[in-house]
C-alpha cells in the first residue's frame, strides 16, 4: 500500500438537530462512556498521520460545546466553523474556512477534501486512502454499500407505483472525497433549492463541474448512528474494543506470576488477553500511559499499598485520561487465612480509595481469590476470577467500583 | 381502534444463513439473553390475540434446532415447515401451507397472511393491525421507511451514473399483507427467475395479481438485525425492557417497608419503578409468574431463609423461565451490628445458593446495606443501593451471582 503523498483536509458536518434518536441531545453529542461521538469520530481522522486538518461546522449554539470537547480530549488538528442551516450550507462552510488561509497546506489549497459524518465514528485509515487516492485520481469519489431494502416509488395516494432491481443501485454512503476545486467550485455554482434541499455532495459534482465520482464499496463499519437504538450498538463496539486485552502487576513474586499465568489461560478462554509484568516503574511505565486496563496482584495484603501506589501513578502519568480507565485489585489470600479475618479496614478503604479514584476516570474493582491447596477448588476460582475480570472490564459500571468481589 | 375480525397467519422465512452477521450462527438463531431472535419474533405475534397461526419456514439442518425452540420457550401457535434454496421459496411453502389444511382457519383459508422478517422482533400489535386492515381492504399492504440513504445508479465502470431524488422513493420494510388469494395466485404464476432473485412480495402481487399495494410508514422499531452490532443493539433494547421495574418483597415489616420506600424514590430517579408487596404469597403468588424482578428484604437476617423460600417458590410456579430472572437478596444490618460479623457462613451460603438457581435460570445477587443513625450516611447507602440494582438488574450478568455487595 502506497502511502497518501498529497494534502487532505477533512470536513465534518455536525450541525443536525438529532430529531431520528428521540433523544434531547444532538446525537453527535450524545455521550458514550463519557465522551460525546463526535470525539470519537475526530479521533478517527487524529490519528491517521497523513490528515493535516478538520474542519468541524457546529450549529451556534453548540459552539462552547465542541470547544470544550476539543480541550478535554486534547484534540489537535481541529478548527471549529458555524455550521448553515442545512448540510449542504454546513459543508460549504467548513469547504470555503479551508481555502481561506493556507496554513500547514499546499500554497494552492488542500489538495482533497474528505467530507465525513460525525455519526460514523468507526471509519478506518484504510478506507480513507482508498477514497483520497481515488478522489485525486478521479476528482470525487464516495463509499456505497449494497441496499439493505428494496427501493420503491410511491403513487401521490400512497400505493406502490413500481420497485426498482435492487441489483442495479447502491446506497451512498460517507465519508466522500473531492478534489478541493472541484467541490469548491460545485458550491460556488450550486443553487439556493440545491443548498436547501439537495442531500447529495456527489451529485453537485456531477451536475456542476461534470465529476463523475468513483464509487468504491465500504466495510459495514461506515454504519451511521440513527436511532437510540445505534447508541447502545456504538457503546458495544467502543466497550469491545476497550477490554480485549489487561495488564497483570505481579511485584516480580513468583507466587504471584503462578496465579497471574492461571488467570492469562483462563482470560485467554474468555477471547481476553492478559500481558503480565513485574511492575510499571522504569521503561515499564511506558504502559501507564497507554491507556491499558490494570490487574495488580497482592498476596495478602490487607493494606492496599500497592494499588494506591498504581492508582497515584496513574493519575500523575495521564491526569485526564481519555475514558474511564479499569484497575482491579486482585487480593490473594491463603487458605489458612480465615476468609473474612482483617477485611474490615480493606473493604470500607477499598469503597474510600475508589470513590477518590473515580474523580480521576479510575474505576477501581476487587477481587479476592482463595489460594486453596486442593486443586480443583483453585482451578475454579481462577476461571471464576477471570470471568469476574471479563465483566468487570467490559461493562465499567460506575455504579460497582469499590466492591471486593468473591472468585 | 376497532378491533380484527378476520382470520389472520403469519409467514416467517427463516432459511437465511447470516453471511452478513460476520457469525457462525444464522443471525435468526443468534442468542439474545439464552434466547435465540427468532423466539422473540414468534412472541410479537404469539401475544397477538387475533393471529391465529403462524408458519415458520427453516432450512433442512435446522428443523431440530426449531422444535426445540418451540419445546424450550413454549411456543403454541408455530408450525414448520421447510425453507426453500431462496427467501421466495420459504415463503410459498409457507404461504402453501396455510392452504393446505384448513384447520382453526376459515373454510376458505386464512383471509390475511402477514409475512415478516425473523430479524425484526420488535414489532407491535398497533401496526401488525393496520397492515392486515389494509391487507383486508386492498389486497396487498407493506410497511416503508423514508429512506436513510442517498439511492444512486452506478455505471458499469463503478461511477457515479445519477441519483435518485430522495423525496420519492421510500425502503420498503417488512411486515407485509396480502389477502390470502393474491399472495397464493403471485406464488402460483411468477416465474423461476422471480422465485431465484426477486425480492421483492409486493412486486410480485403487482405484476401477477395487478394488486397496487398499500403503502404504511412503519415505526422505526421495524429494524432489522443484519450486523453483529445490531445483535448488540437489540439486546440493549431486550435488556431495557427487563430492567423497567421490580417488585420488592417487605415482609410486612416496618422497618423493611420505610427502606423500600426509600430505595423505590432512588431507583425512581433512575427511570426504575419499584412495586411493594409484603409477600408474594395467596393473592400476590401470582407475581411469581410474571417473570418480575424481585428484591427480597431482610432485616438483620444473615441465614437467607426468606430469600430461600422466595427462590423455591419462583422454581415452583415458572420451572421454565423465558430469560434469566433476577433475584436480590438486600440484607439490611444495624448500625450496631459490626458490618462482617456473622458473614463468613452467609457469603459462602449465597455463592452455593446461588449456583444452584443458576441451574434454574434465576440470577440471584446480595447487596448488603446499613442502616446508619446518620441520615445522611442513610441516604447515601440508599442512593448506592438503588444504583447497584439497576446495574444488576439491566446487565443480569452471570459471572457475578452470589456476590454480596456494599451499599
Ligand atoms: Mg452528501
Ligand atoms: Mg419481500
Amino acid at each position: 500500500a502506497h502511502s497518501v503523498d498529497f494534502p487532505v483536509s477533512v470536513v465534518l458536518p455536525a450541525g443536525g438537530t438529532g430529531e431520528r434518536t428521540g433523544l434531547q441531545t444532538p446525537k453527535q453529542f450524545c455521550s458514550v462512556l463519557g465522551r460525546p461521538l463526535i470525539s470519537y469520530t475526530i479521533q478517527a481522522f487524529e490519528r491517521v498521520p497523513w490528515i493535516q486538518r478538520i474542519v468541524v461546522a457546529v450549529a451556534k449554539e453548540s459552539t462552547d460545546l465542541m470547544a470544550d470537547i476539543i480541550r478535554r480530549f486534547r484534540h489537535q488538528k481541529v478548527q471549529v466553523v458555524s455550521g448553515g442551516s442545512t448540510r449542504h450550507r454546513s459543508i460549504c462552510n467548513g469547504v470555503m474556512a479551508l481555502g481561506e488561509d493556507g496554513e500547514g497546506m499546499a500554497p494552492d489549497g488542500p489538495g482533497v477534501v474528505i467530507i465525513h459524518d460525525a455519526v460514523r465514528p468507526f471509519v478506518e485509515e484504510e478506507f480513507l486512502q482508498k477514497i483520497a487516492t481515488a478522489a485525486r485520481e478521479h476528482g470525487a469519489a464516495g463509499a456505497i454499500r449494497p441496499l439493505v431494502s428494496t427501493v420503491i416509488a410511491t403513487t401521490s395516494e400512497g400505493f406502490l407505483d413500481h420497485s426498482l432491481e435492487r441489483a442495479k443501485y447502491r446506497a451512498s454512503e460517507m465519508p466522500q472525497g473531492f478534489s478541493y476545486d472541484v467541490i469548491r467550485q460545485a458550491y460556488q455554482r450550486c443553487s439556493e433549492t440545491d443548498f436547501e434541499f439537495g442531500t447529495e455532495c456527489l451529485h453537485l459534482a456531477l451536475q456542476y463541474c461534470g465529476t463523475n465520482a468513483k464509487l468504491i464499496e465500504g466495510p459495514p463499519t461506515l454504519w451511521k448512528v440513527t436511532y437510540r437504538k445505534d447508541l447502545a450498538a456504538a457503546e458495544s463496539v467502543i466497550k469491545e474494543s476497550l477490554s480485549e486485552s489487561a495488564l497483570v502487576i505481579t511485584g516480580g513474586r513468583a507466587s504471584a506470576a503462578a496465579l497471574a499465568e492461571a488467570l492469562q489461560k483462563a482470560a485467554g478462554a474468555l477471547q481476553m488477553g492478559l500481558d503480565l509484568v513485574p511492575d510499571v516503574t522504569a521503561e515499564n511505565s511506558r504502559y501507564l500511559q497507554t491507556e491499558s486496563n490494570f490487574i495488580q496482584v497482592s498476596i495478602n495484603d490487607p493494606c492496599l499499598s500497592e494499588v494506591e501506589a498504581l492508582i497515584q501513578a496513574l493519575e500523575e502519568a495521564n491526569p485526564a485520561p481519555l475514558h474511564p480507565l479499569v484497575v482491579i485489585w486482585m487480593r490473594v489470600v491463603g487458605e489458612d487465612e480465615a476468609s473474612d479475618s482483617g477485611m474490615v479496614a480493606p473493604a470500607s478503604a477499598l469503597v474510600d480509595m475508589a470513590s477518590a479514584a473515580k474523580l480521576h476516570q479510575i474505576l477501581l474493582y476487587g477481587i479476592q481469590i482463595h489460594q486453596s491447596k486442593d486443586s480443583e477448588r483453585r482451578d475454579r476460582s481462577v476461571t471464576r476470577a477471570a470471568q469476574i475480570v471479563r465483566v468487570l472490564i467490559r461493562e465499567r459500571s460506575p455504579a460497582l467500583v469499590g466492591q471486593l468481589l468473591q472468585a
